[in-house]
């Protein structure tokens, strides 16, 4: 998105079939793609690891280690480092627990299983604080995106067994097109 | 990537940790992020439809229908789409069959086992020629790209039974870093 840009309009490229984002200036395209969003369940005898955001949007509310993958990382890469980031905790990823689709904000979420590969974690930069909840204690009324809330219903129905199908997006919102409550 | 533009230069934002391309006359940051590609195995009574790119790159090589997600689709939406634009198929998603990372170029691939919905198929614009191949008629010298093989053999691998935890990369190239032989 443009940020202090003034000349930015939306055309048809030549050859293309819908409009980009171009400088009027400089003819550059600022071509908008979905992002990635990856991140994890981490569990730690039983419980889940969440963090309280520190940063908007949704500050104060939790949710699971994850953020936007960048170039260079692969999707495990990227979901380590926001562990590390957010979580200041090293995790070993099991494999790939659901993947949905957020069309609303242009967000594809790809988000693994995991556990701690070292003992020990703590509130980085953008988290307020981090706690392991159990099933019982998960603040539901304080997450901060739907997408945790699914996630953490896909982890509870995955067990702890080996991992299947990858879920996808809930019934109830299949193209991830439905406002944020009370956001 | 720019198009055109001169005065691109690349510069850490404020609050931010890494440098981004930023125009040096309006102060636009144009993110980089991965990008998503999404694609399908559709297979038609064992055979797998490949599609004959008649683009660049790999112009004249041999594909899967994928191509880039955009964005207000679904993960599934896209993958539906490019079935339709590179081989005019109407296919029904069964399930991810295969994720993988391409650090060295920045893509995410989100790659289905898919069937025809609709009988027939035919090359769309981006194609010279959409064809079924039964597993030992499969062009493997001709295939467009690594991951092109990878995911027959995902497919091959999954037979037609429920679809179990997605592939990742091959132990060979686990970050996607590997140049594309004769490319």
């Amino acid at each position: 998105m443009p940020n202090g840009a003034s000349n930015f309009v939306r055309r048809i490229p030549e050859g293309e079939d819908r409009e980009r984002l171009t400088c009027a200036d400089c003819g550059f395209v600022a071509y908008e793609n979905p992002k990635i969003v990856t991140g994890s369940v981490v569990a730690v005898d039983g419980r889940v690891m969440l963090c309280r955001r520190a940063i908007e949007p949704r500050r104060g509310f939790w949710t699971i280690p994850a953020g936007y993958m960048e170039l260079g990382e692969t999707v495990e890469e990227a979901a380590i480092r926001e562990a590390r980031e957010e979580a200041c905790a090293e995790i070993a990823i099991e494999g790939v627990l659901a993947i949905y689709s957020i069309a609303r904000i242009g967000q594809v979420q790809v988000l693994f299983r995991a556990h701690l590969a070292s003992p020990g974690f703590a509130p980085g930069e953008e988290s307020l604080e981090v706690r392991l909840f159990a099933w019982d204690e998960i603040p539901w009324d304080e997450l901060a995106f739907p997408s945790v809330h699914w996630v953490l219903n896909a982890w509870r129905e995955a067990g702890s067994g080996p991992l299947g199908a990858p879920r996808t997006n809930p019934a109830e919102d299949q193209r991830g097109t439905r406002p944020l409550a009370g956001a």
